[in-house]
């Protein structure tokens, strides 16, 4: 799997992963970041994860024959469209949001014949954010979800498919519904609660703090601006898992209200078994 | 601050740091650890946690001038009234476990003469169990919250502060009630919702996990029956704790479905203040 010239749009932690992997790899010969900020391109290009810069995202999607867009989930697919009438035929448009279905439902049918858009989202990256946490091995071994409707074009869908493969990830395909219901229980849900977890300690019980509330709810330290066009995006998925979620609070509440240590322990065993098969 | 001898009972993570502490340290002479189990004994003997074990942790309290209980929380109490009328005098007893109210309500009043008891709680450990993995630094620079009430006396409350001290802890004395209430917040509840949220996990969903749903749920691999004990002790305040929590779940909810995106923002923001406060 190769490409002349990639495009990153947004080298932040996953698209300067990407310019690094890429790089570093041999997946393309020339790498473009876009970014609203030149210091943002200097770095990245000091840590070698972009060969050069540009303030113009459409100038740099203009130039490859693929473009990855690494940009807040609310901004891509009008990014997307503003680009693609300037794109080469034959070029490939993707992404690496964490919400798909309203991504893919506003760009498809609304691209120039010859221009491609797949939807992916690797499941990497953390809290942090800014190329200088970018690695090279940030995909290795972890699942890129890449999307597929009626609509998608079965050569970019290999093309876009095998890019990720290529940075070393394990590819998934599903729909954007399956990917943004099932990302709605294993990341986005999670979000909430960490959030909600954190907000609520009042600055005296800090000292009071250990390493459980400390992982609990590290990812609440992410970009609210980020988080809050994701929760956007995927509302009527992320309020079926919360419904779901405080079901199972109202499940031990019941059995802590009424003693029953069985019920308590029963519920605790369940979790412990699922969180071991998880892994570290 | 010294001892002569050191009586650990239950050498598991906590009980074995508590022994490489004080050895390293040089905070006791000698260190006894009981335990239910020969191996486990032997395990933290080889560890250099422990200078001699024994099966009878009643024989192992007698024979010492501090004896530390780091057994189930559920346990501690009926061990402790069991072992003092062995003990001599002028021996002080302690505990290392995660709820203080009802193990400290069922011990005073209910010692003999010259035996004094002070309750403990490092806040320091992990989802894991066994001495293996415990390490003479762990309670370096972590609370260890020490209990007060007016039945405390006062030199036995100076010795236990002293000696947490001089395994590197930081101590903040408290009564058992407000212990319990801030525990309830900042290791309970999250415990809870670790669990409730690692137990809905469906298996087709767990490759499409990342480091988020990892961290948040790293602590629903505690012991089932160990957590159990701490809910059944601290239900009142676990309760408490669980309804503010589920209110700002609900004030999520209502922004989510009302579209409040400004209200979502908030949110975000104001929980990644308190996590960036709080440090990694």
């Amino acid at each position: 799997m190769k490409f002349e010239t990639l495009a990153i749009i947004g080298v932040g932690l996953i698209g300067g992963s990407i310019g690094l992997a890429a790089k570093r790899r041999g997946v393309a010969n020339r790498v473009i970041g876009a970014g609203r900020q030149r210091s943002t391109l200097d770095r990245a290009q000091a840590l070698g994860a972009i060969d050069e810069g540009t303030l113009d995202h459409v100038e740099a999607a203009a130039q490859a024959d693929l473009a990855v867009y690494c940009t807040p989930v609310d901004h891509i697919a009008g990014q997307i469209l503003s680009a693609a009438p300037r794109c080469r035929p034959g070029s490939i448009l993707t992404d690496a949001g964490s919400t798909k279905l309203a991504i893919v439902r506003a760009i498809e049918g609304r691209l120039p014949d010859g221009i491609s858009f797949v939807g992916g989202h690797p499941l990497a990256g953390s809290e942090k954010r800014g190329s200088e946490y970018a690695h090279p091995d940030l995909f290795q071994g972890r699942v890129t979800v890449v999307t597929q409707t009626p609509a998608t074009e079965r050569a970019a869908l290999e093309r876009v498919a095998g890019f990720w493969r290529a940075l070393g990830a394990k590819v998934r395909v599903m729909d954007p519904e399956e990917h943004d219901r099932s990302l709605a229980v294993t990341s986005h849900l999670p979000h909430l609660i960490a959030a909600a977890l954190a907000g609520a300690l009042s600055p005296e019980l800090f000292e009071l703090t250990a390493g459980g509330f400390r992982d609990t709810t590290r990812i609440a330290a992410g970009d609210p601006a980020l988080w809050t066009g994701i929760f956007a995006q995927n509302g009527a998925a992320v309020l079926d898992a919360l419904h779901a979620f405080t079901g199972r609070l109202a499940e031990f509440q019941k059995a802590l209200e009424g003693g029953d240590l069985h019920a308590l322990d029963r519920f605790l065993a369940q979790a412990k078994k699922v969180r071991d098969a998880l892994g570290s």
